[in-house]
């Protein structure tokens, strides 16, 4: 089959290739993949940012399709289901924090970006009956991730102050959509004003462009600080967030692209009695609430562009530049 | 009457003199020090790093007595009963921070450190009978500060693994045998062998002296990771804490004696699902928590060393200088 590897030797690091499949396990199903998604880690993968990088693993951790093949154990009742695939294997049972075993659909295990997966038969979800394929294929972990730092971390209750850092990224984008349902006041920060247009246009109250030196005054004067930061960025603008965090308040953050912070505030930090949470994916318990969640709001994925195979060097080079406004789709 | 003033025109900044008392007002009570205690704050205000310091202010939040007068609105009843203060004033209704009313006895509202105080009777709660006057003195800035660490921020349970940094502090010394007897496994940590010989007769299992390089390994062979660790130094330590923090783990930190990180290992943060966690004294709520337990579990806090209001300067180098094991008390 045709799928997305990994391989140093080539100057794009990607090589759509045929790989061979191999035959099903007990317990796992093959999924015909109908549309796959781009994540962040896929861009770190390529660029050999993640650890136990491994030549020629099929990346990619988001997918949607329908169930050709199941193995033993596994009930036939499946066969020919539509579904999404959760990317998180090997969670464990403590609702906290992922246990040791803990694995990611795309890198070791080959992933979506093929014309087909194999996987266990937990990993399948029904495929949300008021999406496309492609949107289907957008959830799964940039969904779960923002879930959980939400709810499940961030415990946003109706009325509260949301600030969702990088509008425009995958989990930014949900964790917009997710705060609006819940009924939280929502603000985004972004430094494009065509991103923050688009965040508008979802309901948004109150955008921040933070090449504005003066963003933070403005935040503080609109909202008086946030109950709730949920943010990607990290770097030094952590101790930005901690200015703009109500006294009580939590930032959750589920990635670093800025890298480590230059210094903290402690003392605000203390004197405030601030939480500064960091979360990465999400339980099986995460998913099916977040799943259920998204099924009894409607919610549909924000799909920036939808891309062939083919042409999935210049995805991935759309995710590595931040240029998108959600989710980046390539369909086999 | 006596009492131990803020005056920066001391070499000390001290000064043991004759302060005039004021008349109550309608719900206020005057009780009559039998023991005060110092925390950390009171040197901080001797060195003029807390803020809207005010010259001529009687110091001290801690305090235990007998009420000798009561205002208008005061139930009769109080008059002449043992008591000791909560130093917490007008924290407000919101569990998660005190309210912008917040202020600590001590400054810049008359404290302790004299021979009476006068305070609102809510903040009067009746001495524990298995504690003397110093005890009892001992207990209310540092006991509740503690507990909420503990049990609010925390929600330490038996059986979990607690680190408590710098034992000696007073609230290291709270959280240690408030840990203990909630059924957590705790270590303690010092650069003092001393001290550490103390924590193990209190009855903690496993001390580590920060100066030794190993220290971090050797904690992570004894015990797998820290399920809650309570720190009041931050500083460039906070990435060893992150370093000893079992997956899923929290961070709460009461102070910063060291003063902000100088960066922050971000990944390690959001990949483990950590929480770093400010905390301040805490609510009414959680002090009237933390006196029940107290009273149940019979603790005792730990008195370093009495002195005479006529020896505080020699009290205050001492709580400066880290040379205590437990409370610093003052009698007048």
């Amino acid at each position: 089959m045709n799928a997305i590897t990994l391989q140093s030797t080539q100057s794009s690091k990607l090589l759509l290739t045929d790989v061979q499949t191999r035959n099903l396990h007990p317990g796992e199903v093959r999924v015909l993949i109908k549309a796959a998604a781009l994540n962040h880690r896929d861009e770190w993968c390529r660029q050999g940012l993640y650890p136990n990088i491994q030549d020629g693993v099929v990346l990619g951790s988001d997918g949607a399709g329908v169930v050709t093949e199941i193995g033993k154990g596994v009930d036939y009742g499946l066969l020919d289901k539509e579904v999404i695939i959760n990317p998180a294997l090997n969670w464990g049972e403590n609702q906290k924090v992922q246990g040791p075993n803990f694995e990611i659909l795309g890198m070791p295990r080959n992933g979506t970006l093929a014309e087909s997966v194999i996987v266990p038969v937990d990993r399948l979800y029904e495929k949300p009956a008021h999406m496309t394929w492609e949107e289907a294929a957008a959830l799964p972990l940039a969904g779960l991730t923002a879930f959980r730092a939400l709810t499940y971390q961030g415990n946003i209750q109706a009325g509260e102050n949301l600030l969702v850092t990088g509008f425009g990224g995958g989990v930014a984008q949900f964790a917009v959509q997710f705060g609006l349902a819940l009924g939280a006041k929502v603000s985004t920060s972004s430094s494009s004003t065509e991103k923050l247009e688009k965040a508008k246009a979802l309901g948004v109250s109150t955008t921040f462009n933070y090449l504005d030196h003066n963003w933070i005054s403005k935040a503080m004067e609109v909202t008086n600080g946030f109950d709730l930061i949920i943010d990607g960025a990290v770097g030094d603008t952590l101790n930005h967030l901690i200015q703009v965090a109500k006294p009580g308040g939590k930032i959750v953050f589920y990635g670093a692209t800025l890298g480590n912070p230059s210094k903290l505030e402690a003392r605000k930090i203390f004197w405030n009695q601030l939480k500064i949470m960091g979360t990465t994916m999400g339980s099986d318990q995460d998913f099916k609430n977040m799943v259920s969640f998204v099924n009894e709001k409607k919610i549909k994925p924000i799909i920036d562009q939808v891309f062939g195979f083919d042409k999935a060097e210049e995805a991935f080079n759309r995710m590595r530049d931040g240029k998108q406004t959600g989710k980046i789709v390539l369909v086999p």
